[in-house]
């Protein structure tokens, strides 16, 4: 497994089109089995550079993620580096901060950039800076030549663009309504502003902000608005006036003057949520991380999934003997419902964390579900714990979260019939009404029925 | 509004790129309203051209794409060379034919490619076999220079390609696993093989063939197929074995040497599905028809939405006196729902003409539905009958059709209601046993509940 069958003269090439965080570790796992991997950037290689330009966001690292670090050895190394989250912490419009737990133990985070230093450990060529050429043969630019080439290039992948030219590739780009803007909150007295080892979140159903700690003792704080919100604030005057209405207690930690600069520091940044199908052409080329699922940031996978796609494809390469012609078509068929399926999540968690967090359903459900998986371990586990600290797979978790709730409402369906009839034998006992019976009985059902299908 | 404000000297030039169905049309719109209109196409001028190449496929007109060209003075020319089509005609595997009728008047059908031989009696210049050069300025290619460009060029559109390019542009491309391919069913002794007014349907569950009627007295059969059953026919015998199992009535008409070489002539069609959104940039730049909605061929809705896109485009130019910067971005608010709304029904027909037209259920509800159509025409109107039949716009015929459906199910729930409720009374009257009585209303109501979601 650590070599390839024909000796290192006869070493297959693996071009690996990306050096961010799926394409360095995607590289280190072609790299452990023995392969010729070349790593394409644009970019330079940070590790010799004195500034590192490009965007730096924080991310939440959980099991899947880790499972993937683990198998090339590095998981120790950057979970060391990353800040502990053990609970969410909702912050009220007065101000009030309310836990509430993951259910399990915490996740740790990371920042970017970071692990394509480490990474290079493993035999990689870094090609730097070099224009890839694909299926083009004019001859006009350098030309790369490899049995296998994964596209790891992010969102906006240039791989997946050729993708687009052929019949019968599915795709879909969405960018929602919202934008984001960072902004900084510092230490106060050389300690973090608020409790540190928080997702901290401010809800406030059409926007909302959450901050997450870095090493530095700092807050990165993310501030999540429709763009057309964004552009009614034109003054500083007007940024304190909305963080006034909507974020009162973040004023004085972030600080006045910094709020009323760094808010016009940047425009505030699209997101994206890209879904395709199939990940592969023919044996020579396959999709990975955010160029094969871009998704929006609200369930803390994206880093994640594009980990464990590297694990998955590695497992079906031992499946079928590192024959590229049986993984690739495989890895599409596996892995294309699990990553629907977390983009989904993604973008339903984009409107649960706005509205629901503050609802007092949401947090009664909440309850029930962990409730009941204290009662049941095995038979009720809240999506959240199957998504993140587990490898379930998405599509599996999403069908079984499903499959409880049908359970836990038939549960409240049965009990409530059960009520309902026993109030009607009670009623006619006298001559029956059959209006007074039929109001109620069609309010009920049509809101278990809202319940059901909700 | 049949002169520009400015005078000839000042006319606004308007690139229609694109000389397909929609494009030809537009170019027409445009022109009526004194636009200084120049229709790119690649391919030759076909009024002038011996052969023509390309696809032809059989499109049925109804009444949005007639009220389009009518605005034009072109509705009769069309309509005379169509034949009407009063309603669906079902084969069995048995060989039955039994008639579905539209419940309205018919339809007209023509052919691909002659609207641009007949619209072009408008003043269009037709720049036949440019380049669009878009966006690019290295001088390398010959530039276009318009006041607005309109982008007809259909599924593949290449001025949809720049609008990939930027930000917040959401694109879906979804192609279906049904391929579709063409065969001709002779005339016999000089007259149609079968009914010509019909449009005849075989559904046979993951498949289905249907046949429309050419002037030329022959048939086009349309066989519909997952690719996967096509490639599993590979000699000429396994297409007459296939025939004789689904089809065997087409048999005789198609004739057996016919079947057998013309199953092979070409390879199975792609079908995809488009949406996007936003359909303009600017004020410089907008899509219509294919280019902006793709949709499956299974609603025949796809050729009569591009066309009233033009309608729409012209009475918003109406509404804000011709000045792009305002009509552009209206035209995205007001079109892109209905487009989509179409580009789902017709995905939502392709489940339904294989699946549902065989099912006792499917033709019962249809029923019920003309029926209730009957007795109170301005509250229940068919889906198919506002698709078809009328300019309701497509958003809100299903919002409509929701709606209708939602009043005669809950017309359903009240009456099982009072009959459960009826039986209960009498069961009561001995002492009651909870469970007879829990076991069937849980049943009743989830198939009630299955019926109100499905």
């Amino acid at each position: 497994m650590e070599e390839s069958p024909g000796g290192p003269s006869q070493k297959k090439v693996v071009a690996v089109v990306g050096g961010g965080l799926v394409g360095a570790l995607n590289a280190c796992f072609f790299a452990k089995r023995g392969f010729d991997v070349e790593l394409f950037e644009t970019r330079e290689d940070i590790r010799q550079a004195k500034i590192v330009r490009g965007r730096s966001i924080n991310l939440a690292l959980s099991h899947r993620g880790r499972q993937a670090l683990k198998h090339v050895g590095m998981e120790e190394k950057i979970v060391s580096q990353g800040i502990p989250m053990h609970a969410r912490m909702i912050h009220s419009l007065n101000g009030k901060q309310s836990p509430i737990p993951y259910g399990k133990k915490g996740q740790a985070k990371r920042e970017n950039n970071r692990l394509v230093i480490y990474l290079s450990s493993y035999p990689v060529k870094l090609m730097c800076r070099v224009n890839f050429v694909f299926l083009r043969s004019d001859g006009s630019e350098e030309q790369v030549e490899a049995d296998l080439i994964v596209g790891c290039d992010g969102a906006f992948s240039a791989i997946r663009k050729q993708f687009l030219r052929r019949s019968r590739f599915n795709y879909s780009q969405t960018y929602i309504p919202h934008g984001y803007m960072e902004l900084t909150m510092p230490p106060i007295n050389g300690e973090f502003a608020m409790k540190p080892n928080y997702l901290h979140i401010w809800p406030r159903n059409t926007f909302m902000m959450i901050a997450l700690p870095n090493l530095d003792k700092t807050f990165t704080c993310t501030l999540f608005m429709p763009f057309e919100e964004f552009e009614k604030i034109t003054t500083g005057d007007e940024v304190i006036e909305f963080f006034q209405k909507y974020f009162p207690d973040a004023i004085p930690l972030i600080g006045v003057d910094a709020l009323k600069r760094d808010y016009f520091r940047l425009p505030a940044q699209a997101m994206v949520s890209v879904k395709c199908s199939p990940y592969h052409i023919g044996s020579k080329c396959v999709l990975m991380g955010d160029a094969a699922h871009a998704v929006v940031p609200f369930y803390g996978q994206g880093m994640n999934a594009g980990f464990e796609d590297c694990i998955v494809f590695d497992e079906i390469m031992e499946q079928f003997n590192e024959d590229f012609s049986a993984v690739l078509p495989e890895y599409t068929r596996v892995r294309v419902p699990d990553d629907h399926a977390i983009a989904d999540l993604a973008m339903y968690n984009y409107i649960e964390m706005r509205a629901h967090v503050n609802s007092k359903w949401f947090l009664f459900r909440k309850h029930i579900d962990n409730l009941l998986h204290f009662l049941m371990p095995k038979t009720i586990i809240p999506l959240y714990t199957m998504v993140t600290f587990t490898r379930t797979r998405y599509h599996e978790a999403v069908a079984r979260w499903h499959w409880q709730d049908r359970v836990i409402n038939r549960g409240l369906l049965f009990s409530a019939t059960g009520a309902l009839l026993g109030g009607s034998f009670l009623l006619i006992k006298n001559p029956p009404d059959i209006n007074k019976l039929l109001v109620p009985a069609e309010k009920m059902w049509s809101r278990l029925v809202a319940l059901r299908t909700s």
